[in-house]
């Protein structure tokens, strides 16, 4: 994989924004976790009163050949029937991205079939991964492909003029591919990330731990090899989202990091570049098991915990409005000099 | 007291609602805690598909002779100066409320100066309690004129338009009040429910439990008896926003409670007609220790954990998107047979 030049996040404008937000009319500290993100925000974008509107909306959609193995609710076809929903604008995401004023862009990069709507961004790598209980998910060239794919469509947004990124998937299925991914960069039992995605019995969710328990033992991923773990396991979507990070990152755009498949992806993006951590806001707690250690390799909190499970980038679009709070914060409120306030008395 | 004739809460329409956002185009319970927000405000407006915009904020401003004491950081001339803060636009409320298209009235009731400003709402009741350490806070007459005069404002806001309604205050040292309310009704001693509020030290922290455990031991406030607790402890912004939810629920109007004080006024108000719960939603958890007791009496989950100790309805206004999210849902998402979806596949 080639290199990308993330830059580091201004530490120094940090700490003015820090010194600055102490002067505003409210008790010190009493924002708590707005405080904390607003100063983030100042620090990536390198600016002392950022903006994060408008945002960015990129779903991308791709399918999973491990579906073959029933691990999941629905079948295979949903992709593509939820990808002609959000481009008619039937989708959860399409609701939360209109509330919030975002761009929304929808990127085939890798659905199973040919969908043909003029409004889809036509990215796709192959017609879905190959199912990797039996065989690779992909080539090591498609998934660097793929990663570009992410990549070129993060540097669009960003040159649409987008202040904050969004990433948001659909692929029936995508939740194995990611608990492997988990499991394997956590070296922790498959038994003890896997969830039930979109909602499969108990009886199926044993049977899901144990087809991506063996079909690790088979594939033998290289666990510092994000290129051999895309290529190994999949998905399409995961590596597009890991590219649009990489990008956003290099452009000092923050990424809104939705749930478990979304955190998967920031996981690889990781490994091949570790300063996009910088840029990365993980805006919820999924109750998808995985998540939680997803989340601790990360080494972020996340900023709801709201009981979501849908993907799609919703849980990123509905944390949307409380930093733009931060930022508003930041932008309009009077300090305490301005507003001829008295200290306090102590 | 008078009585309020508050309607139950539609649990029919509930059920239906509950069952149509099963044929959104979602896995089932897959929004989490919005889902049940939802469901929630349908119940609360007797609709199918509730709306929340316009939202109105109130904020009661009061003062607390108990500052004589030495309970709070900051002195008792900040309530007027945040008052004159408010009235200018400066403050964090005036930022959110923007941020969120609200209607935001500012209501002077027990200010201890005249403050003077043509938008300013005089409703003062006294300047300021007395000092419940020494004293009675008001007299019983005062307590139920402030609860009025909340349910009067809660109206004005009513007739205007509002389809749903924050609350929060400002008034130096109104942590005090609040934590002796909550001591009193929960039996739970003190020192086990006091916080820093605004940001008092260690010490002082030691001494503002003291001096509120003496001042229930000398007034003896009846814990069944709401306008007691008014009249012996205070305060008048916390009688304000009891008798505002008190309006909001007789007219289906949903509130958002903020932190520790809005939780309190929650408290008197379902002391007053325990139904005014069913029209709270309590926005998010305060570090103030006092406030997960209150939601205990309160029975309510908080919907944000941010570390926020603000007040002045700041919590309430920056979840308003979330729940304004929960609406938009209902309302806008297609359903799977509108978008020709296939079911799960079992």
């Amino acid at each position: 994989m080639r290199l990308f030049s993330i830059p580091e996040r201004n530490k120094e404008i940090g700490k003015q924004v820090k010194n600055y937000i102490d002067t505003l009319t409210k008790p010190v500290g009493s924002l708590g976790r707005l405080e904390e993100l607003a100063i983030l925000l100042s620090e990536m974008k390198n600016e002392k009163f950022p903006s994060v509107s408008k945002p960015g909306v990129l779903v991308f959609a791709a399918d999973h050949g491990i579906t073959e193995e029933g691990v999941s609710a629905y079948p295979q076809a949903v992709t593509e029937q939820m990808v002609l929903n959000f481009l008619n604008g039937g989708a959860a995401i399409n609701v939360f991205s209109k509330q919030i004023g975002a761009l929304l862009e929808i990127i085939d990069i890798g659905i199973a079939s040919d969908v043909g709507h003029e409004k889809l961004v036509n990215k796709k790598i192959r017609y879905g991964t190959a199912n990797f209980f039996r065989e690779e998910a992909m080539t090591k060239e498609q998934a660097e492909a793929a990663i570009e794919a992410g990549y070129a469509e993060g540097i669009r947004m960003v040159n649409r003029g987008i202040q904050c990124l969004i990433l948001g998937e659909m692929g029936i299925g995508n939740t194995s591919p990611s608990t492997a991914i988990v499991s394997v960069l956590s070296k922790k039992d498959v038994h003890s990330v896997v969830g039930k995605g979109t909602g499969i019995s108990t009886e199926q969710l044993v049977h899901k731990g144990e087809v991506i328990t063996q079909a690790i033992q088979q594939r033998k991923p290289k666990r510092c090899d994000p290129i051999d773990l895309l290529h190994k396991i999949g998905g399409l979507e995961i590596a597009g989202m890991a590219g649009a990070m990489l990008a956003a990152a290099e452009h000092r755009v923050p990424v809104l990091v939705d749930g478990f498949i979304c955190s998967t992806a920031a996981l690889i993006a990781k490994e091949i570049d570790s300063k996009v951590v910088d840029y990365l806001l993980v805006t919820h707690q999924s109750v998808e098991p995985g998540h939680t250690t997803a989340l601790e390799l990360l080494g972020k909190e996340p900023i709801l915990d709201l009981g979501l499970r849908l993907g799609e980038g919703t849980g990123a679009a509905i944390t949307f409005p409380i930093i733009q709070s931060a930022t508003l914060m930041l932008k309009e409120m009077a300090t305490f000099s301005s507003a001829g306030i008295s200290d306090k008395n102590r």
